[in-house]
């Protein structure tokens, strides 16, 4: 119980916001930190001022949205979410989490779960009935979304995921007699 | 060669466009149609109404964009893309093609991969650099996506994806304290 209480104090030190574009510095330090973690190092190709451009311009629609949880005791960005919206042919609308993550000195606190729970609150709120990830089966995460009702599509439906990069898709509208605009 | 030049006079005969709200019903049929395909007759919870209003409405950004493909000789649509935008923080802008579906009467014509160039063309138009899918692994359509170089994430890298559905994401926000706005 003292365990709990504590941990509850300390959440309390924890506040949950938007990002800015001023933080986009920071959140790309935390991507880079996340692969990393993940054992892709070298994996985001973006940089901070693509992160602010897609994120944060004022001429476009946004193409995410971030949430920081940030230690009002020091006031530094200790945990960030990136996330998007998704459209489910036989759900409806719902969100995507392309990224959570919180540094390895606040683990074990209930800041993970504090921000999957705004970005839960997001997701209610925009309409959306579910929220999709992806995670890699190596990861330790994978337990704590499992804990949290993580429907496993990939395990139990057989659902696969992968892409079609630039030079695939350039190379289907050549073949196909169409050009980019 | 003979059967190349039939191809192409076939696909000549094909329009492909974007959906409107007076295609939903006919869009509808085809998410069904191609729900079964896969084995998951009864998936679609989603109505027709509930499709145009995600997708077409007036008050909001739409939540998803449509390509149909339509026989030009009969007018009747034969086959149809969902998709919608995606943002990875490893790689920026891409497209989530959440559909793809051709009527089986139509099938080996080509009309599944012109529909997918014209997503292509959407992909890269926007500053999208990949266009992501999933697609269950004992869909015959997995060979028509790889010839065309689609990656593998969950077989080559190990990408699980799920879903925290509305009872999680709800439990989420009532032991974290929030309240849906």
């Amino acid at each position: 119980m003292a365990c709990a209480w504590e941990e509850s104090t300390k959440i309390r030190d924890v506040l949950i916001r938007p990002g800015t574009e001023n933080d986009c510095n920071t959140i790309m330090d935390l991507i880079r930190e996340l692969a990393s973690f993940q054992g892709y190092p070298y994996a985001p190709q973006i940089t901070a001022e693509i992160l602010r451009r897609d994120g944060f311009g004022d001429n476009q629609q946004a193409s995410f949205q971030t949430l920081l949880a940030v230690d009002r005791t020091t006031d530094k960005i200790i945990g960030y979410a990136v996330f998007f919206p998704f459209y489910s042919t036989w759900r409806g609308k719902g969100m995507f989490l392309e990224d959570l993550y919180v540094k390895p000195a606040h683990r074990k606190l209930g800041i993970g779960k504090l921000l999957l729970a705004h970005v839960s609150k997001r997701t209610l709120d925009s309409g959306g009935c579910q929220l999709r990830l992806s995670v890699l089966k190596t990861n330790p995460a994978k337990m704590f979304y499992s804990s949290l009702g993580f429907d496993n599509l990939t395990v139990d439906d057989g659902w696969e995921t992968g892409r079609l990069d630039t030079n695939a898709l350039e190379h289907l509208l050549e073949s196909s007699g169409l050009t980019r605009s």
